[in-house]
């Protein structure tokens, strides 16, 4: 049976992707960051979605991106902005989707997974640069250098199923995939409810509206 | 003053790397991992050269590859091999050199630096595949496009100003640098003395023989 390494933050996104990984028939081996997030409440959902979706493992690896700071999602001194504010939004985290491919990767060589599967999306997304298709292929092209596999000709393939998909169509696939939506938690604030107001929750309460699927998730407002 | 993150391991390639850093006039923000390697002895190293560098800031992030293991430099499971065994050898720790580089990323757009250098070397070295030229390369190419400082125009470098140099002239350089030499270690094991038989003793002692210059380590054979 094929490997994947899957990504998976507990967001939607992730969790869709890993269940297409799996639909195309990949043995799932998941891979988590506790990155001394904002909240850790994400790292739960992640472990949940994994065990429901059948993972032959789920590594959760501690990585302190707070020490290293720079962004509202691990620096209390950031504040989380509301949706709309324009350019890059201060809840990217500096060169995190090249940090979290990285670990993958080696974790893929170690395991003797032939592809990586990472949730990105470049349709209803925040604006990070790290969620580009051109990002993608430049990584691509770095990892067929970087390792023991890709010198022996064995490359390792960065899969990015859901990049081009709107966020209605990532909740219709989810949906027919029987993702979990119940254990997906998509706001960037850790309180007891989904804030409503951040630009994670906005993307996902209009895709579910645009889907015309009843969200799970309970929203303060 | 312009600003380097450099990527300090406590051996004698990446504390040469950071002290020519230094001499082309950039303020240092050091950068050690701890990463459940096989001897964690070389993190006191780089700890003592950061101090007599004058590093601005060392940063020390743990990041548990022991986890995800493949080498013999983070799995006890694996041997260190003797000086001379063919191909990539045991001591390759998959994507290591992208998981360092990858952190550095972040780092440095964090701190504002425009630089990050690392003591790879492709004359004397073991076999690594992310120590080869082409694979900064395309580690470059992969970063304009991954940050938002290079959305914004303004790229991070990286630098290997060793790569091309033989042992003994990494030697002399660091003797011109005074790089503390009896600071540095090389040794993969951590024994009290270096063992003088793996490939990193091996490498050293030549380099430093063929230098010309006494070598203040001590080794076990």
């Amino acid at each position: 049976m094929k490997k994947a390494v899957c990504l998976l933050s507990g967001g939607l996104d992730s969790a869709a992707t890993a269940y297409i990984a799996k639909k195309q028939g990949y043995s799932i081996y998941a891979l988590t960051f506790d990155y001394n997030q904002r909240h850790r409440r994400e790292v739960q959902h992640a472990k949940d979605i994994a065990r429901k979706l059948g993972a032959v493992e789920h590594k959760i690896i501690q990585l302190d991106l707070a020490s290293i700071g720079g962004s509202a999602l691990t620096s209390r001194r950031i504040k989380v902005p509301k949706t709309g504010s324009k350019g890059i939004p201060a809840t990217y985290v500096p060169a995190r989707n090249t940090i979290f491919l990285s670990i993958a990767l080696a974790y893929a060589e170690v395991v003797g997974a032939d592809s990586i599967f990472i949730g990105a999306n470049h349709i209803d997304y925040s604006g990070y640069p790290d969620c580009r298709p051109e990002y993608f292929k430049a990584f691509q092209k770095m990892i067929n250098l970087a390792t023991k596999k890709g010198v022996e000709g064995h490359k390792i393939k960065i899969k990015t199923p859901i990049i081009k998909m709107s966020k209605a169509d990532i909740v219709k696939k989810a949906v027919a995939l029987k993702v979990p939506l119940e254990q997906t938690w998509s706001c960037y604030k850790g309180g007891k409810k989904a804030c409503g107001r951040c630009d994670s929750c906005t993307l996902r309460k209009h895709g579910f509206k645009q889907a015309g699927i009843k969200d799970p998730a309970e929203y303060e407002t």
